[in-house]
């Protein structure tokens, strides 16, 4: 079958079958299809749709193009989360040790930040010496020893998504939930899990800004993800501010270590929350625990406990990460940075945060990417002192901007402090888990 | 501007300003636009549609891509013909010294066969030497001289249309309107016309088998050509059987020199009648003459004064080709080919004829192309002895084919038997002119 033939199909608004989506994949990996021919089917699924049926059979093609995480001789139940993206959604770098400590394995391939969102493997390389770059094999002898496992997308793991997704970014194919469905799914599933739990995020800083948006994301990537043979669940969670206290790779990492410590402020607590109900939801759908109560309980004896703090430790140490940092998280704090307060223009109360002003701030400062092939300084952040709910004093410390020069917080100070809507009326703090699917 | 912001918002169904369009247009040449933005925004135009000024925008966004022919210094009416092709189409080997014979300037830019299609430039390659590769001043100078010009496509004319085109192709977007007329109408209007004869075929040979598509076409076509400034009108002209009396590059043009020369049988009636139809319309629209009638009386006047075979005289010689052909058609007959008869299986009328499978036959036998790069056999071809309405014997001849080995003739057999419709009712020959737009 000619490609111009599955793509008059499409064009035409006829649902493709199996055999067509393969033909398709199968021509994006191996080169058949010319970029064109790609961009072109693209557009016409995106125009005309393509049905729940389409959805799951684009995703197991999508994940079988390249290779798949084997972890059928570990004998532990394999989960993982996966999160749309935030700013200072750092729930990864708890969620994985804290899953492994109650026994579960935790292949969790990530990304990297781009636009106003972080990734965990920027935050994981704030760890001096903590290599993201792992073999599929050193990614599974590193589950084996500690429990889990943190690394990048390698060549190898679904690549019919690198290209697709490369090109859907250049022909405004991007905001389509089949296709985001199609993109996020494939590579969780290559991962073979038993669970998926996702974050939703919906709000100023999320990628969706309507509750009902991220609603239908968080419904289709269940449906496929449960179609294939793995039990998912979704929580659409609040980006309207951004989570917990720290914005910036080494110190989310720092916020993150403080609350496996048990040394965390009342600001952090959303990040702690939001962490022990995505890890319960894994240790439920896995099975290993009966209900979402008992698996919170198990997390928060394992968290007062300190035994995920040990996890973290054995897999810095496998990951060739310097594991002072669990010890002394102090040392992620650079001490030759400027600390710059952001102060309120006004008096009242905080009745929004503009998340998206923030997240950009810090990455126009250094501490994200505009384009995928910049550097990122890891020391770079912001500190959210105030959330919405709060009251304030005009001059009243809003945040602090963590940053190399003077100049630089002189750049992004304006766009921080009209990032708060501040108004005479009092309002109620955001829920911080909106929703579960 | 960036393409994806265009590209979005015809994918979210809006209409695109000129400056979109000239963006879009400007990046297929410059290559500022990938590929694959191309053909994205491409499948959004055809899903979502080009309303009419989109399209007339789209026409002259293309026809100023690259140069255009500058016939401002001759001083007669410029006027062109295009068809959109069919089985035996030869008309414009009689439009154009008969309409230079008669007293206007006709910039003939020409295509090559495709498929079941025949082209211009092959069969002008019949006549021994005649170059059709001119450059634009070549042309000038030619219909400069005897009044027309043949010649193909330069890369410098409208350039988009040729990387669209071929994109097209290869992506299922060829078969839409306002992308149709955009490709026809702006290589016609870069010949800078006062007026233009549009020739919309209909039937079993037809690009447009339906006639309500061939209406809609013609329709499309003359409103960009009016509201670009050209005075355009349209025939829909039958394509149920091969036009006239052969089909093969040097048969066709024996033909159409039978007739120039007053030397026709009924056979050939159709293409004489249709190409005088055609350039009286050339007549009328640019003003030349005052009404069809006025004109068709001045082509017949012509006709039987030999001057459209002078003015072929003429151009054969600028264009080095052989000229003996003028005084001698029986030159092109190839009197070492076989000529198989092609009989009819049964008796009764003639009511239907697959033209298609007549066009692909010879094509088969190598006289035309399946790809672009083919070469063609000029000699081969087809005489169509009987037409729709005919009654017919058992094993009389259908018509001839004109081929090299009897293998050949062996291979098609059957599919050129099998094109004629044979029934016992009779049935009414079908209109050559179905509709006048």
């Amino acid at each position: 079958m000619r490609p111009q033939d599955i793509i008059a199909k499409k064009r035409d608004g006829h649902a493709l079958t199996k055999d067509e989506i393969g033909i398709f994949i199968g021509g994006v990996c191996d080169g058949a299809w010319a970029d064109y021919q790609i961009s072109a089917l693209v557009m016409a699924m995106f125009i005309n749709g393509l049905n729940d049926e389409e959805q799951n059979i684009l995703t197991q093609s999508m994940l079988h193009s390249g290779d798949t995480i084997d972890l059928a001789d570990i004998d532990r139940p394999k989960a993982d989360k996966h999160s749309t993206g935030g700013v200072g959604d750092k729930t990864s770098l708890i969620i994985a040790p804290l899953a492994a400590a109650c026994g579960l394995a935790v292949p969790m391939i990530s990304g990297r930040g781009l636009g106003h969102t972080g990734g965990t493997l920027d935050k994981l390389e704030s760890i001096p010496g903590y290599n993201v770059r792992l073999t599929l094999d050193e990614l599974k002898q590193t589950i084996k020893a500690c429990g889990f496992a943190m690394a990048g997308q390698t060549d190898r793991l679904v690549p019919a998504d690198k290209k697709l997704y490369a090109m859907r970014d250049a022909t405004a194919t991007v905001p389509y939930i089949p296709l985001i469905v199609a993109s996020i799914m494939s590579k969780k599933l290559a991962e073979n899990l038993d669970a998926l739990a996702l974050d939703v995020k919906t709000g100023t800083g999320a990628f969706m800004n309507e509750f009902e948006d991220a609603k239908r994301l968080a419904e289709a990537m269940c449906q496929t993800g449960n179609a294939c043979g793995v039990k998912t669940q979704a929580v659409i969670s609040d980006m309207n501010q951004p989570l917990g206290k720290y914005v910036g790779n080494s110190l989310e990492v720092y916020e993150c270590l403080k609350i496996m410590r048990n040394e965390h402020d009342d600001i952090m607590l959303p990040t702690r929350e939001l962490s022990i109900d995505l890890t319960a939801r894994m240790l439920t759908l896995t099975g290993f625990c009966k209900d979402i109560e008992t698996a919170k309980m198990l997390c928060e004896q394992k968290l007062s406990e300190g035994a995920p703090l040990e996890s973290f430790r054995a897999n810095i140490e496998l990951q060739h990460g310097d594991v002072r940092v669990i010890d002394n998280p102090e040392t992620l704090l650079n001490g030759s940075l400027k600390e710059i307060a952001v102060t309120a223009a006004g008096s009242g109360f905080i009745n929004g945060i503009d998340s998206l002003a923030i997240g950009e701030a810090i990455c126009e400062i250094g501490g994200g990417r505009t384009k995928a092939e910049d550097a990122v300084d890891h020391a770079v952040g912001y500190l959210s002192a105030k959330q919405i709910g709060d009251a304030v004093r005009e001059g009243e410390e809003l945040g602090v901007i963590f940053c190399r020069t003077r100049e630089q917080a002189d750049s992004v100070f304006a766009k921080l402090q009209t990032a708060y809507r501040i108004t005479d009326e009092s309002t109620t703090k955001p829920e911080l888990i909106k929703y579960v699917v």
